[in-house]
């Protein structure tokens, strides 16, 4: 076999996405760092039970799992970090009080998202757990749309949704959770027909509501539509409120709705967002509410939090790689090795020339080389 | 079960050793550039095959083993990054000349190397590959020192070996291979009794001298001594020259020489070298010459480098946590968002008091607040 051969859907980073890579995860991370959020990294491998909240298949699915050598029991390899940062607020950090967090590490995945899509994404994230207020929500997002400017993106869209609408539609028709799932599936695929024949039973007004789903996209017409087809409902209505008072805050943003996007819908509590920039169909970022998920680690908190995959988005991005480096000489000379230290503190990359290796510059990517001129040492190009 | 327990050796980061984790982790990365070396990062999971170099059977059992559902076939997470960064360089960047690369990333172990090990040590790195001169070796050595002194370690000990040593005496002693690792792992485990044993029926003076290993730790003398019990074997020689050109040239570090410390004997091909901190009775980094690995990747290349735990750095160095954090509070003042971007532009962290949650910037970790002042948004000391 030939060794050198990845697996589908696996790649190496090498040295100029590398590079990019590592300058916009510190520009991002520095920018959660200014805005008070603190970094965790939870590990890569827990037991499978820690890494699975309640009714995830999908992310069951995803998680690669093991035997772990010295209990037996089977661990899993993370395919997403929030429900451990999660666990890490309700659990291990224990605050009363609002608590920001943010990360950014690898997560596996089984099988790839999309055609495109790695099976080893650079998950990062960041989270506020402690704020019910909608006030959360409205830092989350902004901080979303500063995240995606530092990578030179420009956000196309950012789509918010609510999740209290879909719930409270399927509470109304009385299905059970088999039910509410081909339904939760038909509106993902925005499958008309099928929605129409698992709709046929449900009396009115929640048959043309959950029929109408599929159309609510788009500003804020689409509220004033779905108010139009349920009156008087409490939870539908304090959603739409929700929304309402969110897209008047990020004004300068270009936000609009969707109300059948429900990604992330077994976890997701309340709003939810998607962001999409230009060149990219799918959302570049997603988010949302998820005030339930620490829940399983002994203590249910208010959470709101997005992610997105570093790789995709340096992918997107236009920002460059690496300025050339400098060759140096392999030599003894103190005023040469004075003048390499001031350079590489000057955030210079010098590489010395190994003897019998001067050759070599051009690959290793040297656009300037060190001389020595009447007694001084002076950058050179090269080409 | 309680959910949030981890596996065995399996940790939590939590934000303070976080924040001095990543500190460091940039610190060494922006090292490595400056000396030239460009960042590369392989994937988390290979083909089991394509982890494994030949003969490295205590790699094998350190590797995590999964089912690959895309292919059928039997996948490992990595243990070691040096063979895949051996890989992109034989077979992805196939450069002719020197090339310098450097990574960090997680690897997985599926049982610690020690009591306090982790299973999920953060390895940071850097080779050199392409070129088999004793310079190579020096740059590589040197910059680990540099290295460690970037995490405020005092580097106690370099102790300097050479595979060259112990091969040459084998194969003058005419052993197979299972009496080789036999005999490898009496001298890795300074077991005398069992030494004398094993080298009972080796004829002189390759017994003598292979008893004397244990022992042939120190300065030069050692090097001395080696060659008065081995004389005329040029192997033995050319290896005892490599390490006094390397001793002279290390000349202000605190170097010394250890000819029974072999390990990674099973990879590595001339030079090995090891670094030892205080208050830390392990190795702190280690390292050595490589020279074959490329080969089943395609293409035998010269190579040195050394790696070491991040982690463990971390936690023997003396460096702070981050500082403190600025509280604002919830307000649509643009004086006040003015100060707020400006302290985050300076480097300062500012957390935003959400609505209702006020009191709780002790345990989020803010020291000074932005108040309003005659119409002057000003820090203020908390406590």
């Amino acid at each position: 076999m030939r060794r050198w051969l990845l697996p589908e859907a696996i790649e190496d980073i090498l040295p100029n996405e590398a590079a990019r890579i590592e300058a916009l995860r510190r520009r991002m991370l520095d920018g959660f760092r200014g805005h008070g959020y603190e970094m965790v990294t939870p590990p890569l491998l827990e037991y499978v039970e820690s890494l699975l909240t309640d009714g995830a298949h999908d992310l069951d699915l995803r998680t690669f799992k093991l035997v772990d050598q010295l209990s037996g029991r089977t661990l899993g390899i993370r395919a997403d970090i929030t429900p451990q940062v999660a666990r890490i607020d309700a659990h291990l950090l224990n605050r009363a009080g609002v608590t920001r967090l943010c990360y950014c590490a690898n997560v596996l995945h089984t099988r790839s998202d999309s055609l495109t899509a790695t099976r080893e994404p650079l998950q990062i994230g960041a989270e506020i757990y402690g704020h019910a207020g909608i006030e959360a929500d409205i830092e989350i997002i902004r901080l979303l749309a500063n995240t995606l400017a530092l990578a030179d993106l420009s956000t196309t869209r950012i789509d918010l949704g609510h999740v209290g609408i879909f719930r409270a539609l399927v509470n109304r028709a009385d299905l059970d959770d088999d039910q509410v799932e081909v339904l939760f599936g038909a509106l993902q695929a925005k499958d008309v027909p099928t929605l129409n024949a698992l709709t046929d039973g449900i009396s009115e007004p929640v048959r043309s509501a959950l029929r109408a789903l599929p159309d609510c996209y788009g500003g804020s017409e689409v509220l004033d539509k779905v108010l139009t087809l349920v009156k008087d409902d409490a939870e539908v209505a304090a959603a739409v409120a929700d929304l309402r008072q969110l897209a008047a805050a990020l004004a300068g943003l270009p936000v609009s709705f969707d109300l059948a996007d429900l990604r992330g819908y077994h976890y997701h509590s309340g709003v939810m967002f998607a962001a999409y920039c230009a060149r990219h169909p799918n959302a570049i970022a997603l988010g949302g509410r998820y005030d339930n998920m620490g829940k399983v680690f002994g203590r249910a908190r208010p959470a709101t939090g997005f992610s997105m995959d570093l790789r995709e988005v340096v992918r997107l991005s236009e920002n460059g790689g690496e300025a050339g480096k400098i060759l140096a000489p392999w030599s003894d000379d103190p005023a040469l090795q004075q003048e390499v230290a001031r350079l590489r503190a000057a955030g210079e990359a010098v590489a010395i020339a190994l003897p019998g290796h001067d050759d070599s510059w051009r690959e290793a990517g040297c656009d300037r080389r060190l001389v020595k001129h009447d007694a001084q040492w002076i950058l050179e190009a090269l080409n």
